[in-house]
């Protein structure tokens, strides 16, 4: 296994080398390309456009031939360095430090895509291309940013190409604490909604000329923080819905307002579809509004479906590989944020696992060395589970 | 009736003519000491500095000698015209026309001034200055702003010249309709506070890892929404909570936001101390805070007592003089904003009558000749009331 290990290493340290901040490409996807290239992979780049957002470039490599066809998914954006004075190493140097190695992206998730790079070959040098399957790469330049000309467009770009994947593992970092926590089988819906009352301003020495829109915007938003959506089912824990701003903005104490907003997030489990649930805010809002009261409800437009995915082969065999490895069974888990598995759901059945999130996003992200091998030693099981070698 | 009459017209139509928006004299304290001298007035021009603020012009002008000391308060300065292509006639034309007669400060209050003025001049060309006691002027040119270098310093510097009061009628515009419907006999105190509720900031996804302030500050505010702080009374309306604003602020729909502010205001009646009040307040939000809440209520420093005048030889002999002139007994109201009589009420029994209101801080502020005319009428019936021939 040695030479996994040290390759996962060697490849996460080229990757961290290039500054990639959303939405450029900064030499990682070269990077990639290149290494890919080298273990005999059909390599393609493609640059998206869209009005109003950034070109972006993103990769789609294959190698193998038929069914199943298995795709690792990834991002090698990442999001800005922050406070450069506070990070112990350039945050674009890949500087390694008592087994650790520092940089943006170390986590999130040039790591991942290096650990699996490190496996693919691995286990390609083992078996080479007639493995009995196909295995391939999409990688997009686009998580961190607007997410328009990225995932969603690559799969696309790769059904009108004839590709049809059977499973997707996404490298993103998955992990809380420790490798091995936890695989992500699906994710929670996620809509947001704009309230609007509207009322007549006037003097607060003269109510009854006036109309205040603040307590009925009170009574609406009470009545959403009192929902109880749901308990929760075995893969999902409850439904949950957070009012995230209330505005109004009027500076004079002796002024009655004309209008007050308040806004709320839900993140919804596979008991609701994502009509069921604005049904439900719709319905909620009309029982508990004032009579008379003039009020909107707009939902915004980036709502997102939950859901769970159901194929036994990919997460047995994942869950597997880890449990070989950590020695620990991974949680199956629902929680956490929205990731480009909501679009890659649409194509395959898909499951996340990648490195421990715990420095995403912050300065000084890091990861162990160990962790990469492990993670690359993990990944080259599933891969040798997911296609098993043909009897004779 | 004749000359009091014309003269009520000449010199309001001299004081529309200065364009003394806040804080500029504009001339209009010159017109009036001029007036005031010519009837053998000591006037005295006082300006008074603060830092933060601008200088303001004032007067006060008296005449007569000994008790009773009865003192007309009000304000030369008038609120910015707003927008010109609006108005009918030069807002400081003075323009007559069709017996009526416009200008900014027509009714909010040159207009008063005025007609007082003219009441004053004939009582005095009637009595002479020998009538049995004093008749002041206390004019300032701060109350349509920050009301900071007015009449609290003019009251002061008053005391200070040894000027002790029995008996004050601010000249603001009272009536809601027409001239004789309303004495403002009282004013209900204003009291101003915020409430801001500290949580901690995470992303929605992961709420357990954040903590709202927001459904805890609806909490707070729908304590005190709900609150009946009294009925009423025979002289006062109801108090009266408004919220008049809720803020958070927060752009984004995925995070939990880590401050929630609400602010309110409270017109409460004579039912309160404003001592009282502010503990009601306190203890309502304790009683219906979640456990553990962190939250701060900062009531306001600008706050105001209500109070309740009793000096029934002032009001009887001014409802007396409006009800002889109009033919109404007029209502002893306490509703509306504040005005400097919050201020007077701390020296003397204090009332407010003027003029009609209805105008007042519009485009086209206008006042009915006939209501100047009626208006010196009644304050001159006032004076001849409030200081009675003596026998012999």
């Amino acid at each position: 296994m040695t030479e996994v290990l040290s390759s996962a290493v060697t490849i996460a340290r080229d990757l961290l080398r290039c500054p990639s901040v959303t939405p450029a490409e900064g030499g990682a996807l070269q990077a990639l390309e290149k290494t890919l290239q080298s273990a005999g992979f059909a390599v393609s780049r493609v640059i998206f456009s869209d009005t109003g957002t950034p070109d972006i470039e993103n990769l789609f490599a294959t190698i193998g031939e038929g069914r199943p066809h298995f795709v690792f998914a990834g991002h090698t954006d990442v999001v800005p360095p922050g406070d450069l004075a506070a990070w112990r190493h350039g945050p674009f140097d890949g500087t390694i430090e008592d087994g650790v190695l520092y940089g943006r992206g170390a986590v999130d998730m040039k790591g991942g895509i290096a650990s699996f790079a490190a496996a693919a070959l691995a286990f390609l040098a083992d078996r080479g291309p007639a493995f009995g399957g196909t295995i391939s790469f999409l990688i997009t330049g686009d998580e961190e940013g607007p997410a328009v000309n990225g995932t969603v467009k690559l799969l696309d770009w790769a059904k009108a190409q004839g590709h049809r994947f059977d499973a997707c593992i996404v490298g993103e970092p998955t992990n809380p604490a420790a490798l091995g926590d936890a695989i992500k089988v699906g994710r929670r819906g996620s809509l947001s909604g704009t309230i609007t009352v509207t009322g007549t301003q006037g003097h607060v020495a003269y109510p009854h000329l006036a109309r205040n829109p603040i307590p009925g915007l009170l009574q609406l938003l009470a009545a959403l923080d009192g929902l109880t959506l749901d308990q929760g089912n075995d893969r999902f824990e409850p439904s949950n819905l957070e009012i995230v701003s209330v505005d109004v903005g009027n500076p004079a104490f002796n002024v009655i307002p004309a209008r007050a907003e308040g806004r709320f997030n839900i993140r919804y489990n596979d008991i609701w579809t994502l009509a069921g649930l604005k049904d439900r805010i719709t319905a909620t809002l009309q029982a508990a509004a004032p009579q008379g009261l003039a009020y909107t409800l707009d939902f915004k437009r980036d709502a997102s479906e939950s859901f769970l995915t159901h194929d036994e082969t990919l997460i047995r065999s994942l869950s597997d590989a880890v449990e070989a490895e950590t020695g620990r069974r991974p949680d199956l888990s629902t929680g956490g944020g929205t990731s480009d598995a909501r679009f890659i759901k649409n194509h395959c059945p898909v499951v996340e696992f990648g490195l421990v999130g715990q420095t995403m996003h912050k300065v000084n992200e890091c990861v162990a060395l160990d962790d990469l091998d492990r993670l690359a030693a993990i990944y080259l099981r599933f891969l040798q589970a997911y296609f098993p070698r043909r009897e004779g």
